[in-house]
């Protein structure tokens, strides 16, 4: 990676480096309207001038790799404009710390995927036939109005649920857990009716946030036949709040996981196959003892289908994408065990205990824990890092 | 009902009786910006005043009915404000046939619920396990994004499908199907993680319409498990224009089905259990021969859940309903053959050919026929009638 250097302070673990200049949307309480951010550092690169994330993404990639190449130049040590004027700092350079985020798009549809092998084995293996979970692509629509940005809490969801002997309740659920996913944010949007080909499709990306998509697995079991979850998922999604654009993950282009060369039909067949070397790990914050620790540590190239394909197969129906549309990888469960991304997956489907490092017994989220993601690009976290920050929410008790 | 009259001359058949007055968005060739109006006989009231329907109908029952009540008013033959000003009437009065209608809200999210059991019967018996398709209620998130209004023509998809011998390809669908159901617009958004007790669900209904949830069963074939419908459903689905409220259909209000007992949970149980006396019929216009021909009628009475549970089950999560958010009933086949809502039940899933009056021999639906819905309040259609207009959509061939 060429060496750049701002002339803002960047603490050398930041994911915000100047590699990176994501796009995000934040307000202050001095300034409480929403308006759009770069992150750098710990602090925030105000563009006022600009309003939502969704014009400016409709725009498309050459104009939105411009307008990010232009504000990486403008905080370059070299570059006087902003560096030598004080006043000009002062107005448009914010500390993180001042700042709430907001979403970062107005989020029209939401969609997530059916992406790994080994969670499609660990959570769907009771059906009787052997399905191929990858012919065609699975994807689901998901709920597009309880989307959060990260930091908001999650109000323990109430769910109609089933007893010991079969008899069904309302009540809380007591099997609420995460999926460790990364998402991409429609660009460019497509005409109804209009495909997208996979050479065209990374046009149409405008960026990758995390994404947690909480889910209540009591609540799931009596949803999941004949369609799947509903009141299971659609109770709240957490997002991390500064969109890493496509341009800045470009140094951590990789190949993909092999894919049966069967499931690789024509119109997903891409002649240059790629996805991006973005590690994801999950920490645990437990309630009552206030203990931190990595419950999971994951990797997008867990995800079988790359953004390319998972768009491509989207738009096979002529369906329409709009900007600010979200489409999330699904849990991105790796092989090993230290890479399940779903609690139900890391209790053997709730027939063990997590103990963690501290001596704390877990089943599912409690009342009070946080769960809190960080993503990078490439293998470490050092200076000149591009990372997503954090997607973080804790569990409020449920409102009876 | 009260034998109201109005100036203006209304087609003694017309769905849009002074009874109505259903609220759509529209626009004309000399007034190209989309605008509310009421429909009233063939003509439209111009609201020009007002913006859009979320703006108002967010405003609540309280206000919209009062809207409803003094537009009644301003309509009625003893009312002289507009029947004797012709400069007004020329400003405010246009003829349906000039102008073009638009979807009635920006659509946020789209939810689409399993409410017939005749429905779940025909098209989910392969399940080994007997399951109650209604405990709990089951509901699927649609796609918003490709919601149209009726009229606009729908391009035959492209999906993953499968030949004869198992083997993968992408090709236009041979098994294009229809889904005759009704739908309500949320009006007041309630809070996230607040959800809607029964006895309130009314207050945030705004009104309804008529949707035709276009299906394809091949491309569906391949996604049903382990989740449900994706691209078999995502390239379009086609509402009627004019919202009718609730307040137009109150005079339609009867008890519903008989449900078991074991699924009414106590946040199900409504006091004032009921739902609405609504007739809907299909016809089918045949491309080589232009014939049309009644092919389904059924009755929102086939719906097991009324709009009301249907709306309180969807927030017991906490999951936050907006303001526009669509959410359509699923299929309501009737137990009687004629009232089959799906021709994937017609033909008894696709072991029997459709053989028209005129002779005329169907599957599914082919290029160039159309589909029209309509609906009414009550058992006839005649003067002072409450009806839904027309859901109406044309198949125009793939796009290769």
């Amino acid at each position: 990676m060429v060496a750049l250097s701002s002339f803002l302070p960047i603490p050398s673990n930041s994911p915000f480096s100047i590699n990176n200049i994501p796009f995000g949307v934040f307000s202050t309480k001095s300034d409480p309207i929403p308006r759009i951010g770069v992150a750098i550092g710990a602090s925030i690169l105000d563009l006022k001038a600009l309003t939502t994330l969704n014009e400016f993404a409709a725009l498309g990639r050459p104009v939105t790799a411009a307008t990010r190449l232009f504000i990486q130049h403008l905080l370059l040590d070299s570059t006087d404009i902003l560096r030598d004027d004080l006043e000009l700092r002062r107005l448009s350079v914010i500390e993180q710390v001042n700042a709430t985020m907001h979403l970062p798009f107005g989020i029209g549809d939401f969609t997530d995927f059916l992406n790994s092998r080994t969670h499609a084995r660990n959570t769907h293996s009771s059906h009787a036939t052997p399905v191929n979970m990858f012919n065609p692509p699975r994807a689901f629509p998901g709920r597009a109005s309880s989307i959060l940005p990260s930091g908001s809490p999650i109000v323990r969801p109430i769910g109609h649920l089933f007893d010991e002997y079969g008899k069904p309740f309302s009540g809380p659920s007591r099997e609420l857990d995460v999926e460790v996913e990364l998402a991409f944010f429609v660009g460019v949007p497509n005409f109804m009716f209009k495909r997208i080909p996979i050479t065209e499709a990374e046009d149409h990306i405008f960026g990758v946030v995390m994404l947690n998509d909480w889910s209540t697995r009591d609540i799931q079991r009596g949803e999941d036949f004949p369609f799947a979850a509903f009141n299971a998922k659609n109770f709240a999604s957490t997002i991390s709040p500064w969109v890493v654009t496509l341009d800045a993950l470009e140094p951590f282009r990789i190949k993909p996981q092999a894919r049966d060369e069967g499931d690789m039909l024509l119109y997903l067949t891409d002649p240059k196959d790629s996805t991006y070397d973005i590690h994801i790990r999950m920490d645990w914050k437990i309630a009552e003892t206030g203990e931190i620790f990595q419950a999971s540590r994951s990797h997008l190239q867990n995800a079988y289908w790359t953004f390319k394909q998972m768009l491509t197969f989207h738009t096979l129906s002529g369906c329409p994408m709009r900007t600010g549309d979200l489409v999330g990888t699904g849990t991105i469960t790796g092989e090993d065990s230290s890479s399940y991304c779903s609690l139900v997956e890391m209790t053997r489907n709730n027939t063990q205990k997590i103990t963690t490092p501290g001596g704390a017994i877990r089943s599912f989220v409690e009342d009070g824990d946080e769960i809190i993601f960080t993503a990078w690009g490439g293998h470490t976290v050092d200076a000149g890092c591009v990372g997503f920050g954090e997607c973080r929410g804790i569990i409020l008790p449920a409102e009876l």
